[in-house]
């Protein structure tokens, strides 16, 4: 693990979990989950694996003080701060700079900061697996996370053959990345065993992304070039300040990954969870007996399958059933377990409110 | 009205406003309604009628301190705290014994500190007319309102018989006081014309209240005598201190107005509503194209029929229909329209929270 570097990407726009959270604490912040912000715990999972100067956080510039705070392992000169948001495949670019610019036989993992893995040994393993996959190889290396349901939320990676045994064990060739499927394509995806959740993390040597960009994204191989001539953090900070705004936003996928060839797959088993939005906290909170799941304070009378999140303060409810209710110092939202998706809409039209940007 | 004195009745629990309204802030300290707490808008409405000495509120120990910043214009020594909750009938007392030491002419207006009345001349000139009407009787006067719907909630008068013209000209005998009805009884006492809503109003010469007293609840003359017999505010309270804890709890209405006969009662039309809970508030507050009251900051997205009070705070609302969400800094119910009334069960079960004294 020499050469490894975990790079976790940690943007985000804090719509899902509006209230909790906002554009200025999007959802690594929240601390749900064991007491701990889920950035924290991104790095926590790491320990042992990398060294801490390793480690590297790429997340908006506004969000780099709370980064700092949230995780204190990491040193703070590897917190890069974006200074517009790009989408992934810009921040993947930078990530491939900077640790090229260090060491020309770097492994890059690409990691995310807001999901949950209730095992992080296995976790741990996978990663190092894919690391020494990565280092011996001219493929990138994705981990696929084996589906538990039929989501439609999630892209999917299809496999293709295994490969034999005693070149590459345990991995397997992916054939395309495909895009969120509707439900019944889903269904059919769960059932034929040969598709993974495409979870967003991706292993490979500096010198194989340096080659996808300069296939696929030429403008992202200047932006890596450029930040691979920068000697400091404050010249690193100047060359992001003058390329980014003119960089497309676009995906990571969309840019490399539903071109390239050389993709190998580790199926991930480890308790991966994405936590998308309010409903899913149902999987990670004990249910009462009525099948409220409850953070924080609240009182029920005749009140049934509902999702309360009430911290430092007491909601009080009667008779309702399948609501989602969040309360924060700011706002609280009410809506049926069945509307979440909605809340992104409802925040565009909170934004337009006189006052709108005291709440988002 | 040179013998005439206001006294408002200023108690309550705190319950059915929750949670606007606690213990430490029952219902007359709210200020949903122009802007100011109930009980200033009772005061205010006597001006011009009573020179401010001659108002009295009588309330509860703990609430003194409320009521003379909610009064301003009532001399603080004219604000009489009760040591503890003995019912309408005690407090009835101590207005008899207040003003009877001061003036044995006196008119007794027992009044509500709770209650709204949108026009407030022509509920002046029914209560001068009522004083008129006391001072030249051996009477118990009340004033009794025009039913609007077939209320279940309220007490009800019987009427007798008009009396004749150039005696009590639009005055009624009244002939009984009926407890709470059903809805088909309700029903019937709104098309008969012949019942009035009991709005615990009396006027009464403190003589016909000792009267009634000696006659009916001779322990509550007993009380008045002690009173009368005190010689300063201190003294006052420390009679209070002795005799409430041994008073029964009991209303005005089972204790006197059951037994006597000597009832005159004037129809009250002055736009009053008692504003009971927090269903009612749909009569005095605009709704929105989809139904909703809205009072303070509150985005809705397909919601409909909705009742909000949010204070300094946003609160949104998705796909949501007949609910009432009250907010406050410290708590927050969620329940709907039609369950209102069970926000007093509620309540009993947030005091047994360990800490539930912080929210009630």
């Amino acid at each position: 693990m020499k050469h490894a570097y975990a790079v976790i990407m940690a943007g985000g726009s804090g719509e899902r979990f509006w209230p909790l959270s906002t554009r200025s604490r999007p959802k690594q912040f929240i601390s749900l989950f064991g007491g701990k912000p889920l950035l924290s715990l991104a790095v926590e999972r790491l320990e042992g694996l990398f060294p801490s100067d390793h480690i590297y956080i790429i997340t908006a510039d506004r969000l780099v003080a709370a980064s700092v705070a949230a995780a204190s392992a990491v040193p703070p000169e590897n917190i890069i701060g974006e200074p517009c948001r790009r989408d992934t495949a810009a921040a993947v670019a930078v990530a491939c700079g900077v640790v090229r610019r260090r060491d020309p036989d770097g492994v890059v993992c690409i990691l995310t900061a807001d999901q949950l893995m209730t095992d992080a040994a296995a976790f741990r393993q996978t990663l190092a697996d894919s690391v020494a996959v990565a280092a011996a190889h001219d493929a990138i290396v994705t981990i696929g996370i084996q589906p538990t349901y039929p989501a439609t939320g999630f892209g999917y990676i299809e496999l293709g053959e295994t490969l034999e045994a005693g070149t590459v064990t345990g991995f397997t060739a992916a054939k395309r990345f495909v895009e969120k499927p509707d439900a019944a394509t889903a269904a059919g995806y769960l059932a034929s065993g040969k598709y993974l959740w495409n979870a967003g993390m991706f292993i490979w040597r500096t010198a194989v992304m340096l080659e996808a960009f300069r296939a696929y994204a030429p403008d992202l191989a200047v932006l890596c070039d450029r930040i691979i001539g920068t000697d400091s953090s404050a010249s690193l900070r100047t060359c992001l300040a003058e390329q980014y705004p003119g960089l497309r936003a676009i995906s990571i996928d969309y840019a490399v990954m539903e071109h390239v060839q050389n993709i190998l797959t580790a199926r991930g088993v480890f308790g991966w969870d994405d936590v998308g939005s309010w409903p899913a906290l149902g999987k990670h909170f004990p249910a009462d007996a009525s099948g409220n799941v409850v953070v924080g304070s609240c009182e029920r009378m005749e009140a049934s399958d509902n999702i309360v999140v009430s911290e430092n303060h007491l909601t009080a409810l009667i008779g309702v059933k399948d609501l989602i209710v969040v309360h924060t110092d700011r706002a609280t939202l009410i809506c049926p377990r069945d509307r979440a998706q909605d809340v992104k809409r409802l925040l565009r039209a909170i934004a337009e409110r006189p006052d709108g940007e005291t709440y988002v």
